[in-house]
């Protein structure tokens, strides 16, 4: 069969893919409010089952979502006081992993062998976020979303999800050469009157960045809301590690708009995206917060739609095989961080390493 | 990838699961007035698909569910006469698997190459069995249900299924401690106001069983029903090869029941049961069926979401990972009955394995 | 595992199918008519996406279905003129793969690793063919259906698709002795009062003809169309590589007919027909027209119905398990063609191999 198969068709980097699994970091559960005291739900962080839970003294516990016993789920259970109860036997568990009783057994409930892994959580920002490594004291501390609080900053939040890695998501979200076409008329446009712009790439150890020089304020709506008086743009697109993307558009100190979300890998082709918007316009932060909402749903619709095609042809290939251009500014450069990551290599550098080309808007 | 899995998670008996192919014993295939003179049905059993059928002469066969021929399923056919045939092109077959007609051949139909598989059948207690083994004599007999048609007896019949090995539906219908809360109210109920109670596990070749002494009548409702003037219960739970349980009640020789499932693996992960309850109790035989299946089934009902839940959960984590206590009187016994019966071992032992222990309840 | 397996069931062998991949051929993508100037859509050939769409110059053209870029498919995007353009970030590629422009890139857009590869085309008989090998010189010819535009005959197009082999729906359209069962009444009989024919079995290298010899006019529905006034029918079953069947009827010059089917192998187990029924009868053409259609339907219903239990059989039990008798004319000869042609052997022989045997109908 093989033989047949490379005659249909080229080579195929079989089974390569951006998938990317790091462990040891914080990510986004879920929205605080969204878990109430006394109440637990069953998540997933990269592919593992977690059972989340807030006692009902109003701090939240992370566990294996897998009962040491009998091997189901402990969100089958009940959130008794700071611990978690198991449906099925009633076996009891605080936010450690020990097991704290064992009903009907004459001896001592806690025990090695019964313990269950648990997660370190935190709360910052309004979010829920989990270290994806069980049983160790955290390496660093979570991403902090920037300008929140801040006098005179606005934001808006949201929660979305794309059948893709958080590679795919992250590359996406800051590229700027696909919004002429598939997102036509919102933010660029496709055209033979092009404007020749600077672009300068800088890589760190933990983030990299683009910085978009000499660009005119884009045509589409976008534009139009955030610089009505058009004007050139200050315009930085970052990807912070493990998962972090940051739009920053300013055309003044009045007008200054970051767009932030923390990606969260629930399974190797499965992302959630949670989004801060912080901005400080000059126009009313209710009609903001009325305008920004629909259109970033609808220009992530597109993204979205196009990222389940793009997962699902890689599916069928059997791995991805991309060409990339210098256009392509942050996607490679975004992989190489990830799978330095994941191999735990992430050693501070003396300098950024830097790149400069020209791209045609 | 498999050294960023192992941080994320303990160690998974990957693939570890206790799904047995006791293939050397009979299974119930359906109650007997299910298969009517000149019908065929598509079982399955430990994932073979079998053609079923019984001739017009009332007697059952059972062939491999798969025409030598073009490979499609025999019960595409029809019953004719006491022969099975193949709804393609017309070959027929007998009980013995033997081809006896392959319409449009000049030449003799009989063929070595042409032969189907087949299972030995028998009738017993209103059951049609298969033996697993196709091709053979069957080594031993059907399981024979107790109590069936002696005096002062009568007996309720029911036919339900579960997403789980015959190990775990075993373990579960004879398991005590999981009726305080997976069934709490029904039979027993979690209190901090325990009895402690004596169990003594006897294991043979080919059974193992719990006996529970001192145990008071459980106070939910099946207790009540059973006993209505409270008193101590003789109860014993029973496990025998290849996949019985029995659960025996007993107050005086006026108030006895025996719940007797036998359960045929469809699947590795699936499960039928064949219930029958048989009893002998100081309240009218009617009064008993009308109440018992209703009971029944809502105790069952609860049983099979928490067995489906358990079996999705051992397939995420790729295997199971059970960790024991000496209250799991019957399940890590059945496990070793079950092991020791798929490599054929079944020796008669001179006496029983026994162990005691203590438990509250 | 495999142990117990192996008792249960008779070796099985594993993994064997009858599933052929022959990519140095050529197969019909569509109708003509389907595939407007200016349009794409996806198809696939041999489990293989591909982008087919029509210039607005009206040539067609075939690109493997996947972005060089990103592995997006390119029939995401828009035929513009003699070009296909990705809908992600507007790359577009010419008939032959070549990359003709990449937006945003100061800049040459053509390169090497670039291309997409490309599927050679032709129109004939009213179909659009590709070839399944992409970037090479096709080695042969499309299939010509015959008799189409000739004097006296007429034509009935038709278009199904089955969930099984090329090799199983080609034996099963040039299959006599299933008709007696599966078309019971419409073909043929079962009956014990069956006539004895002659068949001749001829192969040569890229095609096998079974001639039936003495076979009076069937009883059955499509009989009494084709032969009102009865007589002996000059009948031939042929198939030829790739994966063409054809059935053809003679009663006399005045009534021929021949069903051409151009089976297109869309994955190892999903096939398309396209179905050609060619006939000069003594009988209003419209009034042929007007019938055949749905009988034909009806005859390929029951058809399709039983290869799709075929196959799902074989995938139950792991592979195929053939037991042929020489009734089964064509089926091991066709399979012995596709096996020659996956390996690229298709070298003239001097002569037929010619077989003889007789059969009851």
């Amino acid at each position: 069969m093989s033989d047949v198969e490379l005659k249909l068709l080229p080579p195929q980097g079989k089974g390569h893919t951006s998938a990317a699994r790091i462990a040891d970091d914080w990510y986004i559960a879920c929205r605080s409010p969204a878990l109430k005291p006394g109440r637990k739900q069953a998540i997933e962080l990269l592919g593992t089952p977690i059972a989340l839970y807030r006692g009902t003294d109003g701090a939240p516990g992370a566990l294996l979502d897998r009962c040491p016993h009998r091997n189901v789920p402990l969100t089958t259970g009940a959130v008794v006081g700071a611990e978690l109860q198991c449906g099925y036997h009633g076996w009891r568990f605080d936010r450690t992993g020990e097991c704290t009783r064992v009903p009907g057994l004459c001896g001592e409930a806690a025990h090695r062998g019964r313990r269950v892994p648990s997660f370190a959580t935190a709360e910052r920002d309004g979010f829920v976020w989990v270290y994806a490594t069980p049983d160790v004291e955290p390496a660093r501390e979570p991403y902090a979303f920037p300008h929140l609080g801040e006098a005179g900053w606005h934001a808006v939040y949201d929660v979305v999800e794309a059948d893709a890695t958080v590679h795919a998501v992250a590359e996406n979200a800051l590229d700027v050469p696909h919004t002429a076409f598939l997102h036509g008329g919102l933010f660029r446009n496709d055209s033979d009157d092009r404007q020749t712009i600077e672009v300068v790439v800088r890589r760190w150890h933990d983030r990299i960045e683009a910085q978009y020089i000499g660009e005119a304020r884009p045509e589409g709506l976008v534009g139009r809301i955030l610089a009505p008086g058009g004007g050139e743009v200050e315009h930085y697109d970052r990807f912070i590690l493990p998962g972090i993307t940051e739009v920053e558009y300013k055309l003044s100190d009045r007008s200054h708009m970051v767009v932030s979300s923390a990606l969260t890998p629930i399974r190797d082709f499965h992302t959630r995206l949670f989004t801060v918007v912080s901005f400080k316009l000059p126009l009313p932060a209710w009609l903001v917060k009325l305008v920004v909402k629909p259109i970033a749903r609808r220009i992530f619709g597109q993204d979205k739609a196009m990222l389940a095609l793009q997962r699902q042809s890689i599916e069928r290939f059997g791995g991805e095989r991309f060409v990339s251009t210098e256009l392509d500014a942050l996607g490679p450069g975004i992989l190489r961080l990830l799978r330095n990551a994941e191999r735990g290599h992430r050693a501070p550098m003396d300098a950024p390493e830097v790149k400069r080309f020209e791209m045609q808007v």
